[in-house]
């Protein structure tokens, strides 16, 4: 397998990425191909014994800055590490495209100019992938299609069940709906015509649920337009940032909970990495006709190197030919 | 003042509205109106000194439980508390209306049988106050109205913009709307000719605004649309339970977390302390012809008295005598 890292993804680039490289082949064992400013990238290769593993480097001339309006460079800088990445998984030169950078411009660039939709897919979905204890949840659509239209979200659904069993290896994956309510008549219109169509199909679908719910672990999937979904995920990690904030500063307020909180320090620590995005390392762009995982600018080498796993269950997972079939096989069955 | 308070409406009615009732009576000297089972209510009232207060009890044959559905009680149980209470309000024997019963059916019973809406306001909003770094911000709608409109959000804005000034005390009270992004061009189509129209308001509105800044208290008013709003709130609720649960779960797991969790508990509890809703006890039922307050079901009787509070400082501010003016200004300068 041949995964293409963007070595200019994260914003200590080029060297988390250069380093969760490493890391990677050494664990996987697959080939990794470093695509970016190659001279950068050496100097950072040459920090580590690569001697037996299995890294290239390609060159890109450009890179896309974190800020970067998304359909500007889309067009403005085609010799970028995100085209050129994309350009070799097109080309079949490998097997996925790994970023940590600029998530817009990574949909733009995938969706409009290299990779391009699966042909039945109307819109791709940037996901998320919670670890809500201990359980993989996909989230989708977390922020690519504001003002969803019924049919993008029927379709984020089948994509969404497709990932959780194939790449999450989930059986018969619960999805579910996000609401404000599980009740009959509860949600907007969008999310309660969702719901009927889903009803419908050969999914496992559970129904609504709430926040509640999905941060207990009840679904596999959760479904949600594009706007909301992203007022979701930055609600949940401002909320956490709110109350540990807070904590933090009420524990140093006195000194017996500041002795406390150093003593419980441990604990903090494992709550952290149980809830760490890290391990997770990046969600898919679904939709596109390729393997392409985003994950946070603000990665280290350990969150790159889980990125890259992410990649490789999805490609041992088949997702996109699966997804390509899911998809076909709803059209004949609603033309049937 | 007359402050009316629904006795039926925690969940283990009456006993903390009672004696919620009893705090408030003391503490600000009004006149607290119980509403209610008379019986249950006397036995609770018997329990403290009420020589000195002024608190009345009136007679509700029925009660409104938690789960019951708003359209349906709204009209098969007109002597609930909810409904004698709410014209105890109209018919001008009580300057407020106090509840931590079903919001659903508090919402249907003012709307639509009762204190009925202001006539200018389209859609009465239901809000929720957060106290965010010792300041009280107010979010609307939270829940009233799925699939709000411009003119809805944009009448939001104004009647929370009165209320933070007049009741809670802010002055020129910066009006956001929430939003996936600050950038022009984020948001879904609704919430940016929303903005739009709040550019021309003479509101001190400051743009669209993120969860992460909502929570750093950058705005004293935001507004959302009902669905978003509810799935926000719900959002932000269940970030904290399952953190909270989380630390809770690794400080048991080794023992010296455990020794550090215990004498750290003063910063634990004074964290709870500062982002208690308690505090604030209840956040109006905007856009009603008279002054509603509600409240959680689970309140003890310290936010019952908090909530009441709340009302006295929305009498105070006369918020339905500003929101009434606020809204026919605009309607005047639109036809202007």
């Amino acid at each position: 397998m041949r995964i293409v890292l963007d070595a200019m993804g994260t914003d200590a680039r080029p060297a988390p990425d250069v380093e969760g490289a490493v890391l990677a082949a050494r664990e996987y064992g697959e080939t990794i191909i470093l695509i970016g400013n190659e001279q950068a990238i050496q100097v950072e290769l040459n920090k580590f014994d690569t001697s037996n593993l299995k890294i290239e480097v390609h060159h890109a001339e450009e890179q896309i800055l974190m800020n970067e309006k998304p359909s500007l460079v889309m067009k403005s800088k085609p010799l970028s590490s995100i085209h050129l990445g994309m350009k070799l998984v097109k080309e079949g030169q490998g097997d996925a495209f790994v970023t940590m950078g600029n998530t817009g411009a990574a949909h733009a660039i995938a969706t409009l100019s290299t990779l391009r939709r699966i042909p039945a897919v109307k819109r791709p979905a940037l996901t998320a992938i919670y670890p809500i204890w201990g359980q993989e949840t996909i989230l989708l659509d977390v922020g690519a299609n504001a003002d969803s239209k019924i049919e993008w979200m029927e379709q984020f659904a089948v994509m969404g069940s497709i990932y959780a069993e194939k790449a999450l290896a989930r059986e018969n994956p619960r999805v579910a709906t996000l609401s404000n309510g599980e009740e009959e008549g509860k949600g907007n219109q969008l999310v309660r015509e969702v719901q009927s169509r889903l009803r419908e199909s050969n999914l496992n679908y559970i129904g609504h649920i709430e926040p509640k719910e999905m941060l207990r672990g009840t679904a596999d999937v959760v479904v949600m337009d594009g706007y909301v979904g992203n007022i979701f995920i930055k609600s949940v990690e401002a909320a956490f940032s709110y109350l540990i904030d807070m904590l933090r500063q009420e524990i140093r307020n006195d000194i017996v909970s500041t002795m406390g909180g150093a003593l419980a320090r441990p604990a903090f620590r494992r709550t952290r990495d149980r809830m760490d995005p890290r391990g997770v390392g990046g969600a898919p762009l679904l939709g596109v006709n390729g393997v392409v995982i985003i994950g946070h600018g603000s990665s280290d080498a350990f969150a790159v190197k889980s990125a890259i796993k992410q990649a490789i269950r999805a490609v041992e997972g088949n997702v996109v030919a699966e997804i390509k079939q899911g998809l076909e096989k709803i059209v004949t069955e609603t033309n049937a």
